[in-house]
């Protein structure tokens, strides 16, 4: 079984490549994009700007090899591929939830982003705390981790 | 362009029609499905146990005809499909955070689940918090919508 997906826009940011990519946009507030949705689709966008943060779904199009287990870019020991955010994966599926600050007609202006330029847009939802805000959920293996820059040599 | 995606694995639930599954597992705490995933994946799954909450991209297999403005089951005001969480989008990816209940080999319970049974898994991330926690958000067009059960007549 095979599902078929097209993009419904672009994905605009400075990041030209994987190694001046941000990882984790929640850590760049002024680290600024612009999502633009193909014009077919602008009437989707109505009432979009009226939500603080969306959800954002895109290909990672640059992707490498996938691995099931494998370091991420938080610590050096390897954790199964879905116990991580990592970018190579089966579905090629990133998700990142980001502020909504402004829209010009089908451009949404949005921070935090941590995508390459170019990136194909696959959709594109409202962020509604109710479903989607759980504070008190642990952070795994990951929970005693802090910040780190992108170690050389790791895809 | 189009991106081809295969399911990792699929998703067991009681709920066998539309009308019988609830929208936003979030109320329905004691609503508990099976993840499974596909065995061929099970070494990605290392790990996954340690994170209180998962976030599920699944196939709206069963979704119809997608409409760029639309009611949704919150209220009756039309909304752009992209200011809603509605199953009848472009890509059919739907998000659910679910709580992961406990982990026997390549089967994950969990609880709060809102789709349908034998629903396609297309990706399996850790939901953490640092990244996916806004509880400050705002909940747009929806904010003052309470829950309301489904409406009769509408996809």
């Amino acid at each position: 079984m095979t599902i078929k997906i097209s993009p419904i826009g672009i994905i605009h940011t400075s990041y030209k490549s994987k190694e001046a990519c941000p990882i984790q946009g929640a850590y760049f507030k002024e680290s600024f994009g612009e999502v633009e949705i193909y014009t077919e689709y602008s009437d989707g966008l109505i009432d979009i700007e009226t939500f603080s943060h969306i959800i954002l779904l895109y290909h990672f199009d640059k992707s490498g090899e996938i691995k099931m287990v494998r370091p991420t870019f938080h610590d050096d020991t390897p954790h199964g591929l879905f116990a991580t955010r990592h970018p190579c994966r089966p579905s090629g599926i990133g998700i990142s939830i980001v502020p909504l600050i402004s829209r010009k007609n089908n451009i949404l202006k949005v921070g935090c982003i941590d995508v390459l330029d170019k990136t194909p847009l696959i959709d594109l939802k409202p962020y509604v705390p109710r479903f989607d805000s759980y504070p008190e959920a642990n952070e795994g293996w990951a929970n005693d981790k802090p910040w780190r820059p992108k170690p050389q040599g790791l895809e």
